[in-house]
């Protein structure tokens, strides 16, 4: 194998994400390197704290960013929180519902699904039964905008309800931090995560996350520690908080200087005008899709995550031969059906730096070209 | 709290990690992002992979990067290669081989210590005595160059060893790799994690690791399926490896780009110039600390990191003072003592893109500098 210096394509990433990151955010990956305990790193830390606090709406000390995806966001929550033999209530209508019943299995704990069909969004009746059902349930786990359907649950009234059968609620807000409304301590999520490459408009490969007071309290006083070292919430605080910090791991400065970019980014626009940003144009896409091809998103219009829209592909198209003319002949990047819904959908994203009429235009023309084809 | 744009000051990095980055890197993870599932990032990935077994001197197939640091690269190869209630020997000398203690009790293992003194190789016959006590031990566990103490043990014959005893080798290269010899297969490591940020000279964030068969047949009959999701061996190679690729996590694609290039500059070089070059300045920056402070590495020659030096603090001397005028005054970063060895060393690190002439100038000059107020 021949190697020499990679040089990507310019491509447009209107898939699930990673999306497009603002220009002022890869200038920042490529500062200089320093080192994970500067003062001048640890500075910085506290300023990416205080930013994720307003992003995520929420006071909680324990508010921070781990050291690798969201898919690590979703198993550290998971793995602080549960505990082996733990009845877990987890409701599910999609592909990363089941995979918090993957990890909560893994970890030891008992998963209860609440079974919602794919597509839509989970119904707080279901939740309210099942837990009616499991009194012992501890732990209640929802997905707020489920990336493989497009449906996005109303999760202040999940957590309520969680909360009035006394569990505490463990939130994934991957794919609607930055770019819907999120509100963690109004909602009462006790232990929420997110990622780096969507709403926030950063690159890939951080996971912010945030756990109230509750659940803090709740880690510490865990019977059996934590079963991992690299997420246990116990020992990532002492790099993250208090006058002096203690070595945990070494932080990827370089990829903090770019989220830290990206938060700074959204404060200047403000969160509620990012949230209102993409709302409108989603409704022009959806808008544009109907007009111009007859398509609809597959999910009824008032559970739609407004920024990605799971389409479903038309009769008699090649949806893998679609995909694969937009990424080469466009450098238009579109998301696959994952679950069951692989092969039925095409998943469109339109998040963080990418939510502009130009993207729509882009998109609608680039498909015109390869559907009138066929 | 206000918020502006970050611009880190310019450190020169003579710690144990991060060291400074080549300036090819740096442009490199300001490239656009791309896809983790685009084929050209399926290709990028590949490249990777071929590079790290080049660097780990090994044909595994199972060699590849996880996206987060080198402690994260420790919890995968322990958390993939031990069941609960699994016997593990643990060579332990110093802060990371007692992680490693830490990581395996957490994981429900039995970790039987091997202990040596901090700040020498592990003694292969006490290995050879504790295992023939514990003949039940499935694993051998051990650092080859132990970042807080800057010993490197002689982990070919620590290696051959646990083999003679029926043990599979789980094996810390974070420091070694790069920098020092490290041959995965000719001493018949079957798990080995390693870092982005030392001797391969990248930003920090990366966990390269390397799965002998053997250890890939022995994760995938495990009796108990791997605890952590984020980490399991048999989900990550599908997306590592065969013809389609299956989805696992939104890789990091960014620094990725970082990686390969630094993987490439290295490959430029040739690994074993790379090896000579950091034993070579290390040597020269040893004769300088003699000659002009009479300063010495705590380990005897013959035992020593080439290029990881743990130096006493000269008496009457405040440690921590000298650590941050160095900082502040001269821009330059050296190391603190980790646990047994705090307060009393320092640790200066001469890695990958800094072990060169100029860097030994400059500390020397920089230390006489705060030494000589003393």
């Amino acid at each position: 194998m021949s190697h020499k210096s990679f040089h990507p394509h310019h491509r447009i990433l209107m898939g699930p994400g990673p999306s497009n990151v603002n220009p002022r955010v890869l200038t920042a990956l490529s500062h200089a390197t320093i080192g994970h305990l500067d003062p001048q790193f640890i500075e910085l830390m506290d300023s990416i704290k205080t930013l994720l606090q307003d992003t995520f709406k929420t006071e909680n000390e324990a508010t921070f960013v781990l050291s690798g995806p969201g898919s690590l966001g979703m198993e550290a929550c998971l793995v602080n929180m549960i505990e082996p033999g733990d009845k877990v209530i987890v409701c599910t209508g999609g592909y990363f519902a089941n995979r918090m019943i993957q990890i909560v299995e893994k970890i030891g704990g008992i998963a209860v699904p609440v079974k919602e069909n794919w597509g839509r969004a989970i119904d707080p009746q279901k939740l309210e039964d099942t837990l009616k059902e499991n009194k012992d349930a501890k732990i209640a786990a929802f997905v707020h905008a489920e990336t493989s359907t497009g449906a996005l649950s109303n999760i202040k009234e999940l957590s309520k309800i969680a909360h009035a059968h006394n569990c505490m609620v463990v939130a994934d807000v991957v794919t609607s931090l930055g770019a819907a409304e999120v509100q963690v301590d109004e909602w009462q999520l006790d232990a929420v995560y997110s990622c780096s490459q969507k709403g926030l408009a950063c690159v890939a490969g951080m996971a912010p996350v945030s756990f109230s007071e509750k659940a803090v309290d709740h880690i510490k006083s865990r019977k059996i520690p934590v079963q991992s070292w690299f997420n246990d919430l116990n020992l990532l605080t002492g790099y993250w908080s208090g006058q002096k910090r203690s070595y945990h791991h070494t932080a990827p400065s370089n990829q903090y200087y770019g989220l830290h970019e990206a938060l700074l980014i959204l404060k200047e626009e403000g969160i509620e005008n990012a949230w209102r940003r993409h709302k409108e144009n989603s409704a022009k896409l959806i808008l544009r899709l109907k007009d111009e091809f007859n398509l609809e998103p597959i999910v009824p219009a008032g559970e739609r995550i407004p920024h990605l829209l799971a389409i479903k592909v038309p009769e008699g198209i090649d949806e893998a031969q679609v995909r694969s003319d937009l990424l080469t002949k466009h450098n238009l990047e579109i998301g696959a059906g994952l679950g069951e819904l692989a092969g039925k959908v095409w998943r469109i994203g339109l998040m963080g730096y990418n939510s502009n009429e130009k993207m729509i235009d882009y998109f609608i023309s680039a498909l015109k070209k390869e559907l009138h084809k066929h």
